[in-house]
C-alpha cells in the first residue's frame, strides 16, 4: 500500500511517501480502507520528537482516518463508514496510508449523511474540545463558558460543543472573526487586542466565568483566575513553554482549579465519550471546518512544513489515498 | 450568658469578653451547651476582615465548639454530647460563648469515649484535611500523596488521613519532627530543608506523587509539578500572597491539575463527610492534637494575639466556658 511514513523523527523531510507493506489487524482490531487523513499540530509534535511516545519505524504518521471497514470484526461490518483520532502515537500506527489497522474500541462510526472530509477534518479539533469542557473541565448546562481564540479550529469547537451543552459562551477573537464567532453560537465576541480586556470580559460574566480555556496559549492566569466564579475551572491545553504567575490565595479563596490535559492521554472509554458527542453534532451540521483544502497524500510533508511556518492557520487540509 | 465576641472587625483588641443574650434556635437549628471552643488560623482572618464573610454585630467569634445538646431538635435529644465546626462565618454567629445556635446540618454527634477537649481541637484542621484529600483532591487507596509540611496542626491530619484511606504518604518537616511524622504513619520524611529537596523526593515517589499538599504555604509549583504523577493533583490550600510560575507544558502534559479551596465555602453536606471520617478516626483514638493547652474563654484576645505573633505553632489552645 502507498502511505506517508518515517524512518526517524525530525524535520517535516524525514516524511517519505511510497510502498509499505498493508498491516494485519490483530484480534480486537479492525483493517480500514483509509479515504483520508489530516494533520494537526500534535502530529508534527509526534513527528519531530517534541512530543515523546512511544513508535516503531517505518512509522506511519498521522492520528486522523475516514474510510471503511475492509475486514469484520468487533460489530463492525465490510464496508461500514468509519473514523477514529487516535492513531500514530501510543504504539499505533498512524493514518497516512491506504490501510490502517485500528482498535475497535477507537473506532466509530461515521453517521449517515455526513461527508467523509468534513469528519476527518474535525474530529480531532473537536474531541479536544470535549475533553477540555467536559472531561477536565466539567461543564454543567446554564454555565458560563470563556473561549480565549474562539476563531481557531479547537476554538469554534469549543464554542459549538459548549452552546449544544446549554453554557452561555463568550468568546474572545480579532474583531474580523467575531461574525465567524456569533454564526457558531457565541453569545458575546470580545476583540482579544481590547486594551480593557479583563475589564470588559468581566462586565460580561458579572457571575463569573465557570469554565475558562484559552486555545490561543496565552496563558494570563492572573486574568483568568481574577474573572472565575466560585469552583470555576481554567482548562490548560497549550502554550506549552508558558510560565504564568499563579495568584494562589485569589484562587483557592474561590474553590477555583487550573486542570491541563494533552488529548494523547485520553482513555479509549474518554474518547468514545467525545466521539458520541461529535457524531452528534456532526449528524445536524452543526460541526464543519471553516475552510478546507483537499490534497493528495504524497503531499504531506509539505502540508508539515506549511503548518510549522504557520501557514494553514484556520484551515484544515484533508489528504486523499486515492484509494 | 458569657461571650467572647466583638463590635467591630480589628485587632485582637476587638474581642470583648461579657454578657450577651443567649441565643434563639429557629427551625432546623439547634441550642448548645458549649463546653469548649478553640482559635485557628481563619477566626483571625474572620475577626481582623482579611477574610470577608457575612456577619453581624455584637459579633460572637470561634468557628468549632463541642458541647451538649440544651434543646431538642433535627434527631438531636437534650444532652446528646456534640460539635461544630463551621460556626462564625457566612451569617452564623460563633462558638465562643456559654450557648450557641447550630443548624442541625452542621451538628454531628460526638463519639463515645472521645474527650471533647481532644475533638475541639482537632476538628478544623481535620475538616481542612479531609477537603484537601477528597472533596478537592480525588484521593484513591493505593496512590501517593506529599504532605509537605507535615508535622503541623492540617500536616497532622492530612499524614492520618491519608494513611488511614490506604494511601502512601511520604512527608516533609524538620529534622526534630521526623519521629512525631512517622508516628502518624509516614512512610518517608525528608527534611524540608534538605538543599536536594525536590530530587530526594523524586527517588521516594518513583511513580510520581498523586496529590500534592503543601501546607506551609511555600507553593513551589515548579517542583510539584516536577514530582507528579499522570494526573497528579496539587491542592493549594495556604499562603494566600503566593505569586508561583505554573509551568504550563509540564502540568498538561502531566493531565495534571492545580486545586485550591477555602474550608469556609465547603457546602454542609462536605462538612458532614468530613465529620464521619473525622468521627471514624476519633473512635479509633488516631486523631490527637499534639499539644493542648487549656485556658478560659475570657482569654480569647489574649489567645487570638499569640496566634498572630506565631507563638502557638503546632499547639492547640481550647478555650473552656466555665459551663
Amino acid at each position: 500500500m502507498r502511505a506517508a511514513y518515517a524512518e526517524q523523527l525530525g524535520s517535516p523531510d524525514v516524511i517519505r511517501y511510497g510502498e509499505l507493506a498493508a498491516p494485519v489487524p490483530g484480534p480486537d482490531e479492525v483493517l480500514v480502507d483509509v479515504r483520508a487523513t489530516t494533520v494537526n499540530p500534535v502530529d508534527t509534535f509526534v513527528r519531530s520528537g517534541v512530543f515523546r511516545t512511544p513508535l516503531e519505524f517505518p512509522f506511519v504518521i498521522g492520528r486522523d482516518l475516514v474510510g471503511t471497514v475492509a475486514s469484520a470484526g468487533g460489530g463492525f461490518a465490510v464496508g461500514d463508514a468509519v473514523w477514529c483520532n487516535s492513531l500514530g502515537h501510543g504504539g499505533r500506527q498512524g493514518a497516512a496510508a491506504e490501510q490502517a489497522v485500528v482498535p475497535v474500541d477507537r473506532l466509530y462510526r461515521l453517521p449517515p449523511g455526513v461527508a467523509p472530509e468534513t469528519a476527518v477534518a474535525v474530529v480531532h479539533p473537536a474531541a479536544t474540545a470535549y475533553l477540555a469542557l467536559f472531561t477536565h473541565g466539567g461543564l454543567c448546562p446554564g454555565e458560563t463558558v470563556l473561549v480565549a481564540g474562539a476563531a481557531g479550529n479547537v476554538g469554534a469547537a469549543l464554542v459549538v460543543l459548549a452552546v449544544r451543552a446549554g453554557a452561555r459562551v463568550i468568546a474572545t477573537a480579532a474583531a474580523r472573526d467575531h461574525d465567524y464567532c456569533r454564526s457558531l453560537g457565541a453569545a458575546e465576541v470580545v476583540d482579544y487586542r481590547d486594551p480593557d480586556l479583563t475589564r470588559r470580559l468581566a462586565e460580561l460574566a458579572p457571575a463569573g466565568v465557570d469554565v475558562h480555556v484559552d486555545t490561543s496559549g496565552r496563558n494570563d492566569l492572573t486574568s483568568a483566575v481574577a474573572l472565575l466564579a466560585h469552583r470555576g475551572r481554567i482548562v490548560l491545553l497549550a502554550g506549552a513553554k508558558d510560565e504564568p504567575v499563579l495568584p494562589v490565595g485569589p484562587l483557592y479563596m474561590k474553590d477555583a482549579s487550573v486542570r491541563g490535559f494533552a488529548i494523547s492521554h485520553a482513555t479509549p472509554s474518554e474518547l468514545a465519550s467525545a466521539a458520541t458527542s461529535i457524531n452528534d453534532l456532526l449528524s445536524r451540521g452543526l460541526l464543519r471546518p471553516r475552510a478546507m483544502e483537499p490534497l493528495p497524500l504524497s503531499t504531506a510533508a509539505d502540508v508539515h512544513h506549511r503548518m510549522e511556518r504557520g501557514e494553514l492557520h484556520g484551515k484544515r487540509v484533508v489528504l486523499h489515498t486515492g484509494s
